[in-house]
């Protein structure tokens, strides 16, 4: 392993293998190619092309959302996507516009629809440096069971805002008060485009920097997290470099931790890759 | 003006302006099609092929650096390249590998080679928040004369390394003292690909953060800085937005820091922009 091969797997993206998902002129998707074909006999919904699917449905954002609905249903039922049923994500060409359709969030991926995700590192600076309050996924989550995981990471669902989804997922994921998450710092976002089982993962991250106190210990409320550990932040970073032991995704975000805080010296063969990896520009 | 308009100035790169040039097997610069046709007569030295230039001038490091230099001498005889003459780069296929041969500074851009660069954010905590050391170029300058300029920053010479040039380059440009430059913080690498009047730059930029004391005032000591201010991190960011008051790669280096020090708000219309637009990765 190195920081490479992980910044490597969250940009496997191909873009010979993919179509792009058209709304009125705009993108708003990636489909694999199978997907994009899966996709002709839903001819009402969606016009598929040698080189583009166009979204046909008309209507308002509720009467589309439930035209694609129905399409994911059968998806399912193809096992084609893994429906979730209690989170819709939006889907916008660009983040802050306004959505065109919601979609649950199990057929994200399928569509290749940019999902965008809070992700907090809690931290602590002790006397041996700064340490990381690191989680455990629960081993019925259905992506990553049981990878080590943020102190805090989750989806931005239909009408919920950055913030606000990152107040919430603090409070269920590691019981941190809305006094200390106000707190936290807004530090960037980690942008990949990673090709997975079912299609492509447009991933957007909002990272954020939260100092925690020395008494403050999280909690899983959720069943998401089963349990936490404050471990090193070097020895983080030095864990990632050598195994698969986190989420995907989340090594790049201690990449870009132990980047920021200077704990890759410049020095390291791997610097510039760590450097210039964790940003994708968007297409 | 807009924080994308910044990264796009430095980002205008076209692949289809341009050909490899080629040591060995390894890329080492992007030569726009002018440039590659204005090295057919040095066939010694250079092969000239529709879509790519060979380097072809054979022996060791010093060899090659003297074969190349008689081409930039004519180069410089036909305007086409301002040579320093008092500053070359090493040419390396990527950051840490051996050097294949040393260029002239001012003959980097026509040949398209990746130039790295060390660059300092001093800043000071005050009771207003961050306050930044922002320098104003001489007008004498060849490159951005009269622009804003970093706290420090400069070009990582033949035979420099990163910190060596970062203290090197902190005494001559700020006056900034060993036992100070020591407490830098290198927090990453800007990155972008940008061609210019000469050619294509390949700019990186190792940046570091560094919190000087109340009392400390940079003072520059080689005549590239006529002045410095300090100035609130807020002014610079909104100067930036809707100036073009900033060296066009500072522009970079300090949207980096506002975002690493939480200072763009995440409902920032370009926060994602800006978050994607700082770290291009290597092709």
């Amino acid at each position: 392993m190195s920081f490479a091969d992980h910044i490597r797997a969250c940009n496997n993206y191909d873009r010979a293998r993919v179509v792009p998902l058209i709304a009125g002129e705009r993108r708003v998707g990636w489909l694999r190619r199978d997907n994009a074909a899966a996709l002709a006999r839903f001819p009402a919904v969606f016009a598929v092309e040698p080189e583009r699917v166009q979204l046909v449905a008309r209507g308002d954002v509720d009467a589309v959302s439930a035209a694609v609905d129905d399409v994911v249903e059968a998806l399912v039922t193809e096992n084609r996507v893994p429906k979730w049923r209690n989170e819709t994500f939006d889907v916008m060409p660009s983040w802050g516009e306004a959505p065109l359709f919601r979609l649950d969030r199990g057929a994200v991926p399928f569509f290749g629809v940019r999902a965008y995700g809070v992700d907090l590192n809690g931290y602590r600076r002790d006397r041996g440096g700064l340490h990381l309050w690191v989680g455990r996924r629960a081993p019925d989550k259905r992506v990553a069971p049981n990878k080590l995981d943020n102190t805090v990471a989750g989806g931005i669902g239909n009408g919920y805002g950055v913030a606000a989804t990152l107040a919430k997922e603090a409070d269920e994921e590691a019981a941190i008060p809305a006094s200390l998450i106000e707190r936290a710092v807004p530090v960037g976002a980690i942008t990949y485009l990673m090709e997975n089982d079912i299609g492509i993962r447009d991933g957007v991250l909002f990272v954020y920097d939260l100092e925690l106190p020395a008494e403050f210990v999280p909690t899983n409320r959720d069943g998401e997290i089963v349990d936490f550990q404050l471990m090193p932040a070097l020895s983080v970073i030095e864990r990632i470099r050598s195994t698969d032991d986190f989420k995907f995704d989340v090594n790049l975000v201690y990449l870009d931790f132990a980047l920021r805080h200077g704990l890759i010296p410049v020095e390291d063969p791997e610097y510039l890759t760590v450097a210039s990896g964790l940003h994708r520009p968007f297409d």
